[in-house]
């Protein structure tokens, strides 16, 4: 089943468009767990098993894991997500972005060994950088960076060009070239509506994973108004630390749990 | 010692502006090492101690070891090169970019974890996503995306703002701000020698990485030409395909070694 797919049927399932982002810091992680030689999958799975009924995607950040070369939790994390919940989107958050067989080998990273339904793409290298994930078999979904939630997000897709910024130009290769060659998304942020609301226009109902809810100050009724799709549904709204450290105490799975309720009821799909 | 410093002593070392890519495909691996349960190692191993005398920078490539879950062998090479061989550069071809604490993260990764003298970096996300690579300790460099070699870097970075193309606004702000952070580079790919010489005009003296030439059809004259820093020196000019897979015989080393001499005595130093 292809990502697009995939994501109607987590939508229905969880009748919500919360995801949720796994980016397990160990200096964060309750102390009932923070001793465990396998805290970081113990702790992932602990908060996967309390938001799963609730959450359209899981979305776990490669680098957490990468800079502490644990990227074996990461795929028992990853697999035990594809196979305690089928319904579920699994998307990693990995912003790659390279060419021909590097790029093939990207694919392979996140498909075949973390069993991703989509991966995050930098857009910076253009098409030939694309069409390598699309090549891979499986029917893996790209979600391309357009316009990101931080302050140096204006450094570069904020320049004007033939009228229009630079994210606008993303928008429009994706939508126009790009998602006739696979499932495609794309990466707003929550913290710039009037730019979501620009974005959804350009690129009908093809879904928007939108970063900045929570912990990083936007508000999810916002994105719903500016973001959802002409069809209904469209977004994948991440909340990652409000979720994952809601609590530090032993109930930190039922806080994660609460919170996610709370972020959920303002995404209904 | 900062990345800048390193490269200077690599340059002066090698005496050749020569980097030598590292980009394994067990697919071409000779015949006397394809089996081995280390072959990656092995080969790897084998094209360093063959041309570390010649070559300024190694740059191994990541993808090729995620794609099979072997980041132990990306380590032990990394080590192995940062040990046997103090005088060359190590860069770690990644293409990185996330903000905030992800981005530590990913320093983390190519510093910590590799001991990478300077790892590539996407800039499409804005300083916030370079900052935390040079607030972490170590004075490791960053190598900025600029123009890149493939036929897709022009879908976006050629696009005009303010009457000249994204690239140079990159170039600039590498310049202008993110070279007061810390030591930069940027990449500017071989196959486009007129932007190749604006680049240069940019930025001074700093180090360009240039991709393009060999397999993919640049020519080491022509960046000497274009891309030399005005006080002599300041290229980092790879070539992986070429030196890795100049020959499929046990004599592989020495085709590789032959290669990377023929190119770097186009690259003096």
């Amino acid at each position: 089943m292809g990502f697009h797919d995939q994501l109607q049927r987590s939508w229905s399932s969880a009748g919500s468009m919360l995801c949720v982002g796994l980016d397990p810091d160990p200096d964060r992680y309750p102390a009932v767990i923070a001793d465990a030689p396998d805290a970081t999958e113990r702790f992932c799975r602990a908060i996967i098993d309390a938001t799963a009924d609730i959450a359209c995607a899981f979305k776990p950040q490669i680098a957490y894991f990468a800079s502490r070369g644990d990227e074996d939790a990461l795929e028992n994390i990853c697999h035990y997500i594809r196979e305690a919940y089928p319904n579920v989107t699994l998307i990693l958050d990995a912003k790659r972005g390279d060419i021909g067989s590097t790029a093939t080998h990207y694919a392979c990273e996140a498909f075949d060994r973390y069993g991703a339904h989509a991966v995050t793409v930098n857009p910076y290298m253009g098409t030939d950088s694309v069409e390598p994930f699309f090549d891979h078999p499986g029917d893996g979904g790209v979600i391309l960076l357009c316009r990101t939630s931080n302050p140096g997000g204006d450094d570069f897709q904020s320049l004007v060009a033939d009228g229009s910024p630079i994210y606008t130009h993303v928008a429009r290769k994706v939508a126009e070239e790009w998602s006739q060659l696979g499932d495609c998304g794309l990466v707003v942020g929550a913290t710039y509506p009037t730019e979501l609301a620009d974005v959804r226009s350009i690129v009908g109902d093809l879904p928007l994973l939108v970063p900045g809810v929570g912990a990083q100050g936007g508000d999810a009724a916002t994105v719903m108004e500016h973001g959802a799709a002409p069809a209904g549904r469209g977004l994948i709204v991440n909340s990652s630390r409000a979720v994952l450290y809601a609590s530090d105490g032993a109930d930190f799975a039922e806080a994660a749990r609460s919170e996610a309720l709370r972020t959920a009821s303002d995404l209904p799909a």
